[in-house]
């Protein structure tokens, strides 16, 4: 018999996929010139040209069994050596290539990792708004998602939720940092903070906890801002990473896990990440990708391009009259619904082509996220609309 | 806390595994070219010209942010387009695009099946000696494995045990043909036979019961042998699919699972293979590769070395007075161990530095596996190190 829950899953494709498959119907009907579409969180900057090189150089030179043949589970050594010694010089830290396994994108570390640490019963924080997929790896791995808001200012935990929500089966905490949607940076006191909570509860339950901390965005922060790394606060931190955005490379299936070298029971962590990726199919992350990845560590995308969307966006939608707050990272922007209900406010933008996600879906009600990786163009052009659906609200005269 | 049955899956890493790393060792020690090793069934015949060239064009001339860019999670519609014309006209049925779902792989293909069709509790059946990872994937799906032996002098199933093992929580049955590990084809008949089976075991239980056919080895086929596709007997069959064997491309992770266009449910099918892909973290199958494998449908590895090399290898150990069944297709060489005892067969060979598989974690005691996809040099050196194995059984005079 099929599993009508599976079958659930797999008929609600997410809202944001909904609302982009609506916007690409639309630009079919009027004109994709027509249609604002940010929904999607995907890098409309190339990768870098050198990326395209080492792909060719590779394809072209390489003996071709070898390029494209199956890596070790965990990933060629080279690669894992090369990221390695990277964040090391990076970080200051003292990791070693055996901390690290390549995988096919931060959706493969999360589910792997989750699969690794949790069992039956077992049960996992999110802090809401979060991206709506935790929840759906969480439930493969047998185990409860429990959500914990952040404050809808600060974008900070409530730590008074968070400690009412620790207890002997609280298996991992996930953080997410610059974050999906919010754009916000955990703080270093937040992680101070959290960090000594968690310890606490290990110790008062005789448990190991692990944050999970989800870091597809962690090269996305503008103006020099310093970004905290969980791994600097907390001994059983897993790290996991994507280069999806940071090279822009999404369809090419490439990040990694990484156990953090201070971690209690540090090569068992690992042992179990392996088992993971066995258990859901994972035989190897793509192995053109991981060569690619090693030959530019530190390379980046160029990320100033989001900075200046951000800036832009950021001046329209306050100009609108709408709330929202200066997002330090990633490419989100999250706003307020004038009228409390995030639903309501994407309907009503789509009367003006805007494609807005609705926050329900990320476990917090009242927002919508604007996705602005997009043409600065479509940025410039969606300002009137913009300014219509404020003034239907009473927020501007239009 | 972490997952202890999974550190035990991360631990034993599989049989053939261990054997290749003790390989790896090994030539560093004496020098590859004095270790035979036939532990990996990766394929040593590089991928067509034309598959290299395609690579190039796409990254040389391809729009970037496109081609490294996220596809819908089933797939670009063009490749989906491009595999299913190609199907039909082929196998001259009637499947739409809708009916496939690109994945990283065999692997992927099966666990996402297997995670779609199965619920907490329920059974699925497997005909031994089979892929051990079946096990892995049936386990994440929360339901059982149950073992039906192949007959072992033609190598198929015992219609019997099959009876018996089908019950009210029979989910599916996972067949292989081309088979890994025997190289043997499930004839007409059986699949006549098992097709009856099974669709009477599903009105007599009200239930669906699920034909995976697991078909990575599917253009591996030698002298012009026709294989008989479980599609064409079985209305719930589900293909699994994979190109790492037929273009050479394993690191690549590309593949497909489709749905049979005569499944009772078949939308609901794919629906819930959706769901199985997302709940595992799949969020598209590699981009380029899928790109690629849209532009060489019915195109090959040349496979006709894999028929040369079964040759040879063949004819080696039947002169040394081993037992074992001429492969039909995939490629490996299922050899009886002269002690009863795969194990100890395994083990010898080790010391006149032959790397052969025990066939115990394919769920069949006594044999080894000889994967072949070698090079021709590796098995003619191998031949006197064949000798000396068989006579310390007394099979020959050395």
């Amino acid at each position: 018999m099929l599993n009508e829950k599976i079958i659930e899953l797999g008929k609600n494709s997410s809202e944001i996929r909904e609302l982009s498959e609506y916007g690409d119907k639309r630009k079919a009907e009027i004109g994709a010139e027509k249609v604002f579409d940010f929904s999607i969180g995907s890098p409309n900057v190339p990768c870098p040209d050198r990326v395209t090189q080492d792909y060719i150089d590779l394809i072209e030179k390489g003996d071709a069994t070898a390029i494209h043949g199956y890596t070790p589970a965990p990933g060629s050594m080279e690669t894992r050596k090369a990221v390695s010694s990277y964040i090391n010089e990076r970080y200051g830290i003292d990791c070693r290539p055996e901390d690290f396994y390549m995988t096919a994108g931060a959706a493969a570390s999360l589910a792997i990792t989750l699969k690794a640490v949790c069992g039956r019963g077992s049960q996992v924080i999110v802090l809401a708004p979060y991206f709506p997929e935790y929840k759906v790896f969480i439930e493969n791995a047998e185990a409860e998602t429990i959500e914990v808001s952040l404050d809808q200012e600060s974008f900070q935990p409530d730590f008074e939720a968070m400690s009412e929500a620790l207890n002997e089966k609280t298996a991992a905490v996930i953080v997410n940092s610059p974050n999906n949607p919010t754009g916000a940076l955990l703080s270093e006191e937040s992680l101070r903070k959290l960090s000594s909570m968690l310890m606490e509860a290990q110790n008062k339950f005789g448990t190991e906890i692990f944050l999970i901390s989800d870091e597809p965005y962690r090269e996305l922060v503008y103006d020099g801002a310093k970004l905290p790394l969980p791994l600097d606060y907390y001994n059983n931190t897993i790290v996991c990473y994507s280069y999806s955005k940071s090279l822009s490379l999404p369809g090419d299936r490439i990040g990694y896990i990484m156990v953090s070298p201070k971690a209690d029971r540090r090569k068992d962590v690992f042992t179990a990440i392996c088992g993971g990726g066995r258990s859901l199919g994972y035989i190897c992350a793509p192995g053109l990708a991981q060569q690619v990845v090693a030959m530019n560590q530190g390379v980046t995308s160029d990320i100033e391009k989001y900075a200046e969307n951000r800036d832009l966006i950021y001046d329209i939608i306050k100009k609108c009259g709408f709330e929202t707050v200066y997002p330090a990272g990633a490419f989100y922007l999250f706003v307020k619904s004038p009228s409390g209900d995030g639903r309501e406010f994407s309907e009503r933008a789509k009367n003006h082509e805007l494609l807005l996600v609705p926050s329900d879906s990320f476990g917090m009600k009242g927002y919508v996220r604007i996705s602005y990786c997009v043409s600065r163009e479509q940025i410039e052009k969606s300002a009137p609309a913009f300014r219509a659906l404020a003034a239907e609200y009473g927020l501007v005269n239009n």
